[in-house]
């Protein structure tokens, strides 16, 4: 910027009058006529950069001279790092934490082979498997544009549930291979967290994973959207004073999360519920149906309906989307039961926009978090993986889910109202809670190693 | 120990009459008529250890309350963490390195993987990966109990080359499997260590996987210690004044690392050399060969001599021992040429002990750090990755061994003499040379990925 009166004022005028938020200003340096400026600038899209930027090199007497996307400089050399936990500054470190010493660790492991959970980085370490299938919203980008999402899942166990966690990305998709490939990986885990693997591979993938290792075996995308959802639910239920045994329930999308969310509100005592996706209502008729959701059309639909969303929802107490945007309209919700539940989950544009039925539903829920109540698995995670590592599981149990559901909703307590049934991502009791529930049941359901 | 002056002197003395060292007391508490004390005593062997137990526990007034075995205790919880490189403090911070933010990034490297180097943690990141078959020398104890030396070594990558290095122990000893399951793990890492995998399949897969994949594959026990050993030689060879092409070598041990050792000595310009196994010399007319002791087989032994050592050794001006215990005489020295070099590696007992031919041969080594001039991989294989990986090579070539033996040769300079022919082990100039050379002939073999 030339250095006269006013020059920064105009800058911070630009930005703003574009719409964007100035963040932080810093690095100012003068240097004879000019001045420099490091100035840190919210925007709310690529297009949106473009246009502050411009509304910047439009102004006279000021360049741009470097310019940084935040999100890709915070990626530059990964997210995480490995660190050793121990000192190791002489000839004695070494002696014991390497050879010869480390050769006594190895033999007492190779005699006693559950050591392994004790004095090795099974004690805490879980791996984030993914083949990239199904990353986010994006579909199968390929296993290495999903590393940034693993290492940030790694990230987020570290911050809230002290696991460490390490990314594995594989070049295959071919379940067969996946399952053999992390089997033979259980020397080195103490915990397997599958992500963003599609459906229905990533079903069959958990299941044999989970039966065949000795180790908890995590599918994120369904169990940890089923838990958080499900907490959600129990706690929507409560304001509006509807048991669950009663509830219609409709849900869009039946896809890995959505079936995994039905089994567990099933299991909670709900039994009418429908089913659509994008070809319609799922009932036993259809002849497109996967194994996955034959199950599903087997078990819900009671009344073997057809048709669209809409020739459906009437009269339903709650809707759960986990599909696409726009999925579902006012008049959908205005036809559902009194004291309506909206659940419109689906990333980033929800099934119907929380604006439109405000005063029509009495509990709205998205994925965002930039409404109230959002849905969000962070929740859910790092505690069960913290739980199931403090308890020794062999695995994780339908019990472990749906005490760390109970756990999550009861963090709300009193605090409880329409637009807070949830806790947010950044209250530091959920882990803790969601850790010392899922351990309870984990040890009631007798699934613990000897200690 | 009872509350009265003299009693401390009485176990530090009985400490002392069985031959331990103290080296720590601690936490001195007075308990009334009683006092606590944490005590550190070195012992050299476990028996040592129920000594200076017993020594103790016979003493009148003294009572061992609690028992700590160093070694174990380090190992408690695994070594190695994983850390977040980033602050992860509110939702701006999740925005950016969570959804919907790394979405962006994922895009990014969707749209041109090779920046997948660059934004992820292949950039500093290699997988430690071993099938647990041939671990220190502790033989086939399997991959859980390899998993310690792996941490261990993931701690030595961090600590001499700022390498983030992560264990991969793996449950699986078919050589096909081991291959295949590596390279599925490429999108996950930059570099490929191999560790303490059994002879002769060891060769075969790191072939297979130097070949197939696009980043660096190393087998430490072949190339590190061949590294380290050369550089040793090249000193060795300083100091007696002879040229590595006029010498005759005889070679103990001819598995993985002796193989590859003699692979670089040739390179290097030897000619006249001799192998020997449990069964005596290695000649064409063995039937008992695997693939590589074959080649090995016609690519020595020139005068296609038979039987032991004893009968090869005369003359010889190196010795250079990668086998087992007291395979070598003192009488098999003296026949040799003038001014010997003996380097008498196998662990922890030595082909030979030093002092036994001290006077005797011109130059020693061993692999203890008990002795002068310790042959330690930790020389090598640090700032080989930390080369490699600063060059964006994409394989470790055969020009980059020879140019770390020599970094690591010539990091002795002018302190060189015949008790200091390789630099220590914590040496801090060794890993930064190292890499700088590593670095240098990748770029100059050409085997570099566009920055």
């Amino acid at each position: 910027m030339v250095n006269e009166p006013g020059t920064l004022g105009r800058v911070a005028v630009a930005i703003g009058d574009v719409g964007a938020n100035i963040v932080a200003l810093e690095g100012f340096v003068v240097k004879g006529a000019f001045l420099e400026d490091d100035i840190t600038v919210y925007c709310s899209s690529l297009d949106h950069q473009e246009e502050v930027r411009g509304a910047i090199e439009d102004l006279e007497g000021v360049e741009i001279i470097e310019w940084d996307d935040r999100v890709h400089s915070l990626h530059e050399g990964g997210k995480i790092a490995v660190v050793s936990k121990s000192v190791l500054e002489d000839m004695d470190d070494l002696a014991m934490l390497y050879t010869p010493g480390v050769a006594r660790e190895c033999r007492a492991i190779a005699a006693d082979p559950a050591r392994s959970f004790t004095h090795t980085i099974r004690k805490n370490t879980v791996a984030i498997v993914s083949d990239g299938t199904a990353v986010l919203g994006l579909g199968n980008i390929g296993p290495r544009a999903a590393m940034p999402v693993m290492e940030g899942k790694a990230q987020l166990f570290k911050h809230f549930g002290d696991v460490d966690a390490f990314p594995i990305c594989i070049d295959t998709t071919d379940p067969d291979e996946i399952v053999s490939l992390v089997q033979k990986l259980e020397p080195t885990f103490g915990g397997i967290n599958l992500e963003d693997i599609a459906a229905p591979q990533a079903f069959d993938i958990e299941e044999r994973l989970a039966e065949s290792m000795d180790i908890p075996v995590f599918h994120d995308d369904q169990h940890g959207t089923a838990i958080v959802v499900v907490a959600a639910l129990i706690n929507a239920l409560k304001i509006v004073g509807k048991d669950i045994a009663d509830i219609k329930l409709v849900t869009a999308g039946v896809g890995a999360a959505g079936i995994a969310v039905m089994k567990m509100v099933m299991a909670l005592g709900a039994t009418h519920i429908i089913g659509v996706d994008h070809a319609g209502v799922v009932h036993e008729g259809r002849k497109d149906l996967d194994s996955s959701k034959r199950w599903f059309a087997e078990n819900t639909n009671p009344d073997k309906l057809e048709g669209s969303i809409t020739d459906v929802i009437g009269g339903a107490d709650v809707f759960i989307g986990l599909s696409a945007p726009n999925v579902l309209t006012v008049e959908d919700v205005r036809s559902m039961a009194s004291d309506p539940i909206v659940f419109a989950m689906a990333n980033p544009d929800p099934e119907i926009r929380p604006e439109l039925i405000k005063g029509i539903a009495a509990v709205i829920a998205t994925g965002r978090s930039d409404f109230p109540n959002q849905i969000n698995n962070v929740l859910a995670f790092p505690g069960m993986f913290r739980g199931a590592l403090d308890a020794r599981a062999r695995r994780i149990t339908d019990g472990m889910k749906i005490a760390t559901a109970h756990a999550i909703a009861n963090v709300v307590g009193d605090d409880l109202h329409a637009e807070h049934i949830i806790p947010t991502v950044f209250d530091l009791r959920v882990a803790p809670a969601v850790a010392a529930a899922a351990k309870a049941a984990a040890i009631a359901d007798g699934v613990c190693r000897d200690a």
